[in-house]
């Protein structure tokens, strides 16, 4: 079964209003967690409507309001969002610093409070389309998951990182985590009985394990950081970084031991090559840098060489020209919100 | 032997003096690299003396004068370097970026055509004995020995990232590469005829191997990006955020196909707390995390948990107090030059 992408996200958008979120929160929330369905992210897609709409019924997302400004001299700006929602939030503070780069040429936002912010790879085409570099990273100070390197312990989260580099053609799209794996992949395996595919967890006494149930388990295990036991310590820097640049530069974090769970602490920042060595100089780099990589031999058991980003926007493109596929329990989610809200869910073409 | 740090560092100036560098230059690139040997990184140390001094008689390293000023816009710089020390260049960009971050909060510069410009962690606390953060990041667009994620041809450099995070106490020094290993390191296990730790290249026909005369061979094999055949896409993403920042926003880079090998385009960020959240908010979230990886329950094979640059830091300490000891190749090719240069080498202390 295949639904029209405007017909979902319609939908999605009636669903979340029905349920307390308000109509422009509502309505960037459902384009952008369907931005994630298009580009393959389905944990971080529609799925995500059910557990919202919760979250504000349980009083951890606030469903509408705006956020409070701590800080703004133009370039640089503090947000404290008060845990809204957080795929709205980031919205909001992308366009403001793609309306002030060309001004600045480096703007940048250090949010405090946010909602979960959903697929981070589904806000850079805001940027990118416009010509600018964006790097978009986010930690939840409310949580922890992943070890420290040389450690057994949870100490961060998988602290991902999401960089938008403009090219002649489709952008370069990276979004990785600084741990091996996310919480949401575990999950993912832990709901299908499958073993991870790698030893990608550490068991409180440190052994490695590819038994996601040690990430849920009392105490919990750890995920280890980008790297594992061989060369853990390239994950944990980068994590360092992050956790510096969402929580430090924000002034809330961990140490203030956040009681709302799936919050987020972000940093965003846009670049504008004009204010470097000029647009054309920018993406004629670029360009050719993908384009090698494209042509590079592939490894035996590949059949050719993907930039991050690539698989995504022709799984989009497909989408929108013959339909969205759902996940069975996606859909079924969302059968059973229109039902709980008497909406009408919408017809497969 | 042990070395008093302060007559290894005026031997190093006055050796590069004689090979043709400037005073300013020589001065500048002897204090940096002793710094590298003080916190460990031996290979990237004064062993460079000599490789830069030959780089100055091959007249690939240009010995003294200014840089050009492409652009300058108050927080934003580009210079092109015209292949000056890239060291002396680093620390130069970095100084007058912490001299204006005060007024932007964030200040960014993008080099084109630098020289080598050696251990990028020797650079951090630079920025971070101000309270600044500081994220410096190069590539070499003359040279390729990382392949893309799925790829088994070389395309890019180890492309390293270094962040300086300020705390209460020692700041946190971040230095990894994109890449499983550093072509320094291939070099290394060479010369001692060892195999890698790890499977970490891979052959011309995309086969993996600890075996580092592959990065060497004709045609060449390629070095892994972190996370190796298993999850490679998040190095070769970092990789490619690394070529946008220094050969994109610099507009200069493999596309020219620079003759000159052993060059460097940088990217160097800092960020001022106090444009932010503030520096206490700041340091009071990164000592916090900082305390609490250190306080992490080691694996089973680990003595303790430690940030990175902490055992730089240590080594450091150490050896101020109680001399340098120097790699007897490096001691063999510092007493060389003095031979040639008829300088003093240091007594041992």
């Amino acid at each position: 079964m295949k639904y029209k992408a405007e017909n979902l996200c319609e939908f999605a958008e009636q669903a979340m209003v029905k349920g307390g979120m308000g109509t422009e929160q509502a309505a960037s929330t459902a384009r952008l967690l369907l931005e994630a369905d298009l580009m393959g992210h389905t944990t971080h897609g529609l799925a995500l409507c059910g557990p919202y709409i919760k979250s504000v019924k349980a009083g951890d997302l606030k469903p509408h309001g705006e956020v409070n400004v701590v800080k703004d001299s133009g370039g640089l700006v503090v947000w404290d969002a008060d845990y809204l929602p957080g795929v709205w939030v980031t919205e909001q503070a992308i366009n403001l610093l793609c309306g002030r780069v060309p001004t600045h040429g480096i703007t940048a936002v250090s949010i405090r409070r946010s909602g979960h912010i959903g697929c981070l790879q589904a806000f850079l085409p805001i940027a990118t389309e416009k010509g600018y570099m964006i790097i978009l990273t986010c930690s939840d100070p409310s949580v922890v998951g992943v070890a420290p390197y040389g450690g057994c312990e949870p100490k961060f989260t998988p602290d991902p990182l999401a960089v938008g580099i403009p090219t002649d053609g489709d952008p370069v799209l990276v979004d990785i985590s600084s741990s091996i794996t996310s919480t949401s992949r575990l999950l993912q395996a832990r709901r299908a009985g499958e073993k991870l595919p790698g030893p990608w967890l550490l068991t409180p006494d440190g052994e490695t394990t590819d038994d996601p149930e040690v990430g849920f388990a009392d105490p919990p295990g750890s995920i280890l950081p980008i790297g594992g036991v061989e060369y853990g310590h390239k994950g944990f820097g980068l994590a360092l970084m992050i956790e510096a640049l969402t929580q430090g530069l924000g002034g809330f974090g961990r140490v203030d031991e956040p009681t709302v769970s799936w919050g987020a602490s972000v940093f965003i920042q846009v670049l504008d090559p004009e204010a470097f060595g000029g647009k054309e100089a920018f993406t004629r780099q670029t360009s050719w840098l993908a384009q090698a990589c494209r042509d590079t031999k592939p490894r035996p058991d590949v059949d050719k060489v993907r930039l991050p980003g690539e698989k995504g926007l022709a799984l989009k493109r497909d989408m929108l020209a013959h339909g969205v596929v759902l996940d069975d329990a996606v859909r079924e989610m969302l059968e059973k919100l229109a039902e709980e809200f008497e909406l009408e869910f919408p017809e497969p073409i």
